[in-house]
């Protein structure tokens, strides 16, 4: 089962027609896994061993506009610099631009404008891929379901398939090995109160992808059989926090789960560790900074940056204490 | 069992007699674990869960002086310096001790100089309990052998029955109840290029004592069941790597397994971490320094500090690198 195989199950007498219209934009915000995917079970689909259950961003996400061109290759516009069509990033988009037109059919200039830094464990990929798939979905008027829509996001990136939703989101990992049955489902939360703040160390690119990353953790860390269990214990947790609205529950899961990731890329060989000197110096603010009772947890992903987990009555608090940060209120 | 049976069993019906010199000195090696002993199947007598396996830092250590004095307390200096007796530190000393003497019976006045940093993952208290057992065998002139001292310093510190004997050591976990077969065991195996480089990022005292730390590991981390399966494997490989002075194998073992140690205390919770931002920075500069072709790797105990492993033909590439670094040759 590949990625063209999907796109057919999906698209059925779809399938490979041209654009309907010769426009079209999307949005989709980027999110925070508070339980993380690290680990495929199938790589060319982007399976995941585990489920994961993430929080959007709001207004923290991708813009897409497509348009069809009639010049003989895509062109790329991110943040309105020009993007070479050689770079990695580049032939990515292309490739999975691929997926869904005619060879040397359609070409498109696409203009992506987004608000997060990019690679920098950020998830610009998640909003990047969930954008795109929305705005095929317009040019091309398919009338995809948010579901189908997050199975054709997965396929550019997992975790984007948790992109095409606000709130609280998990990625079902399904058992199905053509992963018709690998999508997010919205949970029917709402959390006003509930803070992400942003504490960003570095924006530049990262010197080993995610994607790479979980590859050597999977195949050299003597730890990761342990991982699919740790990740249900900590979802089925995280969905009572969530009912509950107990924060401090949340918190603990969510800053633990993180902290065992990392603890599995550590273990790994070569060892893989995304940490910067500031990193370490903010995780150590933040343990103390919760021994004197300020409820703050704290989540990492494939990059340095840590996403601070509090609730808006913290957040004088914490923009005293950090105040380089950015929050975000997602709902 | 308890720590007075086991000095029962070995000293027999040398138990609790008076001591039969005014004063004895004796000196023991600190150690570096390469194989790590990460939690204790029994917390009073300090048996470990798995074996482990060190290298003695030869001169890096610590002298110990006990004379009878005819006060009523014990005195202890530690460098030259009146330690207080109601501080952690002098009441775990008094309280070894007191495993060997009558209640109110004998005093002593106890002199250690030691040239490593105490309580900073320098195994300053292997070191002192192994100088300790072995001055007191001299004042009681008890005439025991090095097993027989080996239990009796593990029952200070268990890594401490490791500082019995000067190179490759390892520590048998034992299976039996009373912990008489749990000691230290030197291997015959001479490796005079072998190079230990300490790099030295703090000298305090840490936050927590590795006791604690290994205990949360154990009754909170997901992943600790793996670490004894983990350890087998790193030994097998370790003592092969040993045998056939297989460097780079010893190093990618010994680093493997140190990180692995890290990262069980990370998915601990609340998760423990030793590292300083200069502990993240100078892994960054070794693994780049590796990259390029530099055999060096690296071990961490409880502590921020790294000590770098090496052959003497890089000595002058890794003075160059960390013009701070203490070099060992443990030959």
């Amino acid at each position: 089962m590949n990625k063209s195989d999907v796109v057919q199950l999906i698209l059925g007498d779809r399938y490979l027609k041209q654009p309907q219209q010769n426009q079209a934009t999307a949005y989709a915000p980027t999110n925070i896994a508070l339980v993380k995917y690290w680990g495929k079970r199938q790589q060319d689909i982007n399976l995941p061993v585990t489920s994961s259950l993430s929080i959007s961003l709001g207004d923290k996400g991708a813009n897409t506009t497509l348009s069809v061109n009639n010049k003989n290759q895509d062109s790329i516009t991110l943040n309105n610099q020009a993007i070479d069509l050689f770079s990695n990033f580049s032939q990515r988009l292309s490739q999975y631009l691929n997926l869904f037109r005619k060879p040397n059919s359609t070409y498109f200039d696409i203009n992506i404008t987004t608000n997060i830094p990019i690679a920098a464990g950020l998830a610009s990929s998640a909003c990047g891929f969930a954008a795109l798939a929305k705005v095929l979905n317009e040019l091309y008027t398919w009338q995809l379901t948010s579901t189908e829509l997050s199975i054709l996001a997965r396929l550019g990136s997992g975790s984007a398939c948790r992109s095409l939703w606000d709130g609280f989101v998990e990625w079902q990992a399904g058992e199905k090995s053509d992963g018709m049955d690998s999508f997010g489902v919205p949970l029917d939360i709402e959390w006003p109160d509930f803070c992400v703040g942003l504490l960003i160390m570095q924006t530049q690119e990262k010197n080993i992808s995610s994607r790479e990353a979980m590859q050597r953790t999977i195949q050299t860390s003597s730890l990761y059989s342990l991982w699919p269990e740790k990740v249900n214990y900590d979802l089925s947790v995280l969905k009572q926090a969530l009912q509950e609205k107990d924060f401090a529950l949340l918190g603990k899961t969510a800053e633990s789960n993180a902290m065992t990731m990392h603890a599995l890329m550590l273990s790994a060989w070569p060892p893989i560790s995304y940490a910067l000197p500031q990193t370490v110096e903010a995780m150590q603010k933040i343990w103390q900074l919760r021994n004197t009772g300020l409820e703050v947890y704290f989540t990492q992903d494939a990059g340095p940056n840590l996403k601070l987990l509090f609730l808006k009555k913290e957040s004088e608090a914490i923009k005293n204490y950090f105040p380089e940060i950015e929050i975000v209120q997602p709902f």
